[in-house]
């Protein structure tokens, strides 16, 4: 059993690989180069064990981190939507859902549903654990459009108010992130890297 | 106190950008191109979450993943050293300790030291996490050689004693595991792709 749910890993380890192939919109910090899937959760994971501490409410950290390590890899088959994207909702899709359980269901039948439910709730983004996984998705790429002379915002065009709206799910986590957050966006508008 | 632990946080959270420059001699799952470090950190922290049933030993998960994801951070400065490199010596170097308390020292105190000497404790590799930790950051590169018709055993002639005194490492955090990495070892040299 133990080896025949080795063999199950192994084939789901190899899978997500190809995690490192989904291109993202955004640059990474000071750069040209766009950032890959595999590289944005690894971020994500880092930033929850760093910023743990500002979240609201008390936070399982493990969970969070599972949630930031995961969230992308429904991508591998659904491909990646930009966060302003207006053509396609962003959200949990029925395409993400077909790809949850094919990928997640390489794995051991117990497991595969242990990550299908962390993934759903990191979409539903309703738990404490949600909300501050969110704010991590949220606060990466800003931090790398406000390092990049205005970044994605400057190359599709996006207004201050939208960047602010979707940014404001940072609050749902993190009120002293938020603080941080609006005043970056803010000195943006300053800067003339986001225009009002 | 708390602002002020934020901005520090965001400077090391923008340093740590850099490891996603850092490049492996591997390679991806059937690919030529070589992966970065933080895409490895990010493959051997879903590797811990998924496999730790297999540690022989009772382990903090969490731990383990915090070893996983910051273990290569000192390569920033440091550089990759290649596993089979016969010049350089790949354990805690000088250079490395050095690189630990610059970039990890950009986080407040008590964080910099919690970072410092879980990396530490990564390198002595004397604790159950520890080892659970290095069977991952030799499994990873074992799979990637034999779906990469050999890899980097090809490309640099590394011979099987090698690879198998390397490897056995393995087996001081997971017998199931290293059972199935023994195998993809002597089925390697059957195939050819590593020279007994």
């Amino acid at each position: 059993m133990q080896t025949d749910n080795l063999s199950k890993q192994v084939a789901f380890i190899k899978e997500i690989d190809k995690l490192k192939y989904i291109q993202r919109r955004t640059k990474l910090f000071n750069s040209e180069r766009h950032e890959n899937d595999a590289e944005h959760s690894w971020h994500l994971a880092m930033m929850t064990i760093v910023l743990a501490e500002h979240s609201d409410k008390p936070i399982d950290v493990l969970k969070v981190i599972k949630m930031v390590l995961i969230h992308d890899i429904v991508e591998i088959d659904a491909g990646d939507i930009f966060l302003y994207d207006t053509q396609n909702n962003h959200s949990n899709t029925e395409q993400e859902l077909i790809a949850a359980k094919r990928i997640f269901g390489l794995l051991p039948k117990e497991q595969a549903d242990e990550f299908i439910a962390i993934w759903l709730e990191f979409e539903e983004g309703l738990t404490n654990e949600a909300k501050f996984a969110k704010s991590m998705d949220r606060f990466e790429p800003l931090l790398q459009n406000t390092s990049n002379n205005g970044g994605t915002w400057k190359e599709y065009n996006v207004p201050f108010q939208k960047v602010y709206d979707k940014k404001k799910a940072i609050k749902e986590g993190s009120t002293a992130i938020w603080n941080y957050a609006e005043n970056l966006i803010n000195e943006s508008v300053d800067k003339g890297i986001l225009k009002k």
